[in-house]
């Protein structure tokens, strides 16, 4: 394997994307209020953050507004009451769901928003339709990305007729997402070393999602990072779905680089975080998660667990083997 | 680096040593009641671990038994009282700590002891010391190990002077320890390759010892496994000082060696670790010991302030770069 840098270097190809309100509102539903929208911007802002995502465009025929926080959809309206026009050097993007999003009404020209980049989650077998909507953004102007997920349940072959397919398009980076937390370091070298070959010949960056379900979220990003991958999301405190994903402060501990900086992301765990999760808001690394992890299982079963203030982990172990 | 096996592999080599009573005993003073040790004894046999340390040999003239649990002493009654004479292939290990140990009043015949084995932990600089008990326990028929604490304060230098001082003696193991969870899996990995140069040469196998500062005690562990490092200390739900360690439910979700059974640990958690948890004992990752593993500072500062319930990290990690 051909490492880039090492433990005292930096690389200046790195950006750390902040995704704290994307993935951390599929845990509270996106109802963050205001003022702790705009603290975690200024702590982005201040900690040298790159990028901050504020959510999802989701469909509203889809979800009801009813019964979601706004940064479900992320209204152009909403995102500046939050940053303005944004005049710092962080970047704004949203992520659009394949199936889920009615991005011909919802997304305006770039030259119009505040928003800088449009990230596309898809499973492998909807690529298609995820270039459509990449195509549809670029051509107003935005940054993309395509987000393969799920990549752990993927065979070799489909993934590399995905990244040819992808590597076709004009979207700007690629990013290996395990959103099962069940990847091991060996096996994310693997896939980033797939991942880079075909974007470094395409001209296409290459980002690394990461979940915590075995607390292998930070050691996993390091690891792609060490070989090349430069986007790196992460998030405070790790809030996201389930066991959560790379805790940010881990990461901005890990940078050698003097642009980053940890202790406004300090602050803000402080002032902010320890509030959530005093309120009753629950994620994080926990037994359950091990075991969907281990299994390559959609964490959803083990989400229910926890809500049902469950602890037979045994037997949760043994349904999840019987459903094989 | 020559990594041996593979992710769907298994390596014969390998032992897994469960440390929860000696690590963990760091946490509570050893107080654990006999129906907590009866019921790990039971879980690790079934589990396929290798070994388990019951505590330290310590010295009763340093430290009072009426201020410690008694694995902190580790009489050899005591330990008969839960194994009898141990008729099983789990092995029994115990711990001595250079200068902290009347070894040679305390360390019986092995022949007479259901103890297996002894290992010696030391700084860098009382290695001589930590020989010293090393052939004692050798003579007197123990496996035994050399654990050197501390590793990431250590020059390079420094290491290869210990390791071929311990290559001389009757050492059967040598242990790398990360004691402040300070280093990356990179940094494991050199570290590795280092000790099994000097391990493979004199005949003496290498372990990892990991704390978890930094949410990689797990991911350095398999990291060192991959290079040829064959004894591997965890604990259940990670429990250690501080941070705790490499945690044995992920550990043996690893391994595709069906001498491994995660189940007997899974019900152990359930019935034994939930409620020494909700018995107010406290012990895993928090943000002070990612600062203080970051730092590579010994975790006293970041459990003191934990125990006084308090989250100004802020200020906590300004006073831990003031003392630099």
């Amino acid at each position: 394997m051909n490492r880039r840098g090492n433990i005292v270097s930096f690389r200046p190809d790195v950006r750390v994307l902040d995704a704290t309100i994307r993935d951390g509102g599929l845990v509270n539903n996106f109802y963050f209020d205001d003022e702790f929208i705009r603290a975690l911007y200024l702590a982005n802002v201040k900690a040298g953050v790159d990028y901050m995502e504020f959510g999802y465009k989701a469909s509203k025929d889809i979800f009801s507004p009813d019964k979601f926080g706004k940064w479900k959809f992320c209204n152009e309206a909403d995102i500046r009451a939050i940053v303005g026009d944004n005049n710092t050097d962080l970047k704004i993007s949203v992520m659009a769901d394949v199936g889920r999003t009615d991005f011909r009404r919802d997304i305006i020209p770039r030259s119009e928003s505040v928003i800088d980049m449009v990230r596309v989650a898809t499973y492998i077998n909807t690529i298609p339709a995820a270039l459509e909507i990449v195509e549809y953004c670029h051509e107003l102007g935005y940054e993309t990305t395509v987000n393969i997920m799920a990549i752990s349940n993927a065979s070799d072959v489909d993934i590399d007729g995905a990244l040819e397919l992808i590597c076709q398009s004009h979207v700007d980076g690629i990013y290996l997402v395990d959103s099962y937390g069940s990847l091991y370091p060996e096996q994310i070298a693997r896939l980033s070393e797939k991942y880079l070959s075909y974007g470094e010949a395409a001209g296409k960056y290459i980002g690394m999602h990461a979940h915590n379900n075995q607390q292998l979220a930070f050691a996993n990003t390091i690891e792609s990072m060490s070989l090349g991958v430069s986007y790196l999301d992460a998030t405070v405190c790790s809030m996201g779905r389930g066991a959560g994903n790379c805790a940010m402060e881990l990461l901005l501990g890990f940078f050698k680089n003097p642009k980053y900086n940890i202790t406004p992301v300090l602050r803000f765990i402080e002032d902010y975080m320890l509030p959530l999760k005093a309120s009753g808001v629950v994620w994080g690394y926990d037994v359950p998660y091990l075991l969907t992890g281990r299994l390559n299982r959609h964490p959803s079963s083990a989400i229910e667990f926890i809500r049902d203030g469950k602890t037979d982990y045994c037997d949760f172990y043994q349904e999840l083997l019987d459903r094989d």
